[in-house]
């Protein structure tokens, strides 16, 4: 099935993590793709370190900037583009039950990825996968061909206050 | 901090799951302390596996039945109280710096712990420690203390069109 989180809230990035643990929990495996990133966050750093690539494998591809409009080049729509094959790599094996495609809408909504492209490769696994696309501004062509998509309301964050992103809870 | 998810959509437990990884990958302890539940789900059996009550650690506090008016009794209010002590020792705890109080927002909602005692709890450890709090139906009274609070909002899911819950997915 395809599961979207998206919305301006905190909990995108870590519903889909926490996903992934919960089915590597039932023995399924999970693969983590992050696009746009490039930073290794908690969440990386521990996931190669306890499960080194086996129940749960994380991998990113993001060109190390933050992608603002008027700030992407080649460099992220290369990075995006390797990171959906290796995406439809993890999606044709037969172990990799839970596809967790991190950020993939931010990246579809700056156009750095066809929003077709991505659906064909996500339709044609649907049915034997479990395909969770995370990230702002989620395009409506994704939103419309998805099972569960939940919007992540931001009711309060002490962004607005001025406090800065914190390691081990922004990243 | 304190840091609560709520709302009818999917990714609030994995959310506060999530945090707890990535918090544990910078080499902060947490403790996920699940509230009305005492099904083993994914989440459970992977973090007793791997992490084996030292970086992550997660204990449950539920009846055994699905909470719902007129459905309640003592048996209910009695794990909800130790619960709440566990959570307490946790916050206490030099070592542990992430506390998750999965479906607490639920046990607070039907009265099974008083609003006052979590929050006069929560309030005195808000400043060391990253307090997150999941659950539908949080009462107001949590939501006006919280630093973050994300609404995660039902925009289409499976259950509507028959669907049931799922191993590795929705538990």
């Amino acid at each position: 099935m395809i599961h979207v989180y998206t919305g301006n809230g905190k909990g995108k990035t870590t519903a889909g993590i926490g996903q992934a643990l919960r089915a590597a929990g039932h023995g399924y495996k999970a693969e983590i793709i992050q696009f746009a990133k490039a930073e290794r966050g908690g969440e990386y750093n521990i996931i190669k370190k306890v499960f080194k690539g086996k129940k749960i494998d994380i991998n990113q591809f993001g060109s190390g900037k933050y992608l603002i409009p008027g700030n992407i080049d080649n460099k992220d729509i290369e990075k995006a583009e390797a990171g959906m094959k290796y995406a439809e790599k993890a999606l044709k094996s037969k172990q990799t039950k839970v596809i967790v495609l991190d950020e993939i809408n931010v990246v579809l909504h700056y156009g750095l990825l066809k929003i077709d492209t991505v659906k064909k490769i996500i339709s044609k696994y649907r049915k034997i996968k479990e395909i969770i696309l995370t990230g702002q501004s989620c395009p409506d062509g994704i939103i419309k061909i998805a099972d569960y998509v939940t919007e992540m309301k931001e009711v309060k964050h002490p962004f607005k206050k001025g406090i800065k992103a914190r390691r081990g809870i922004e990243y």
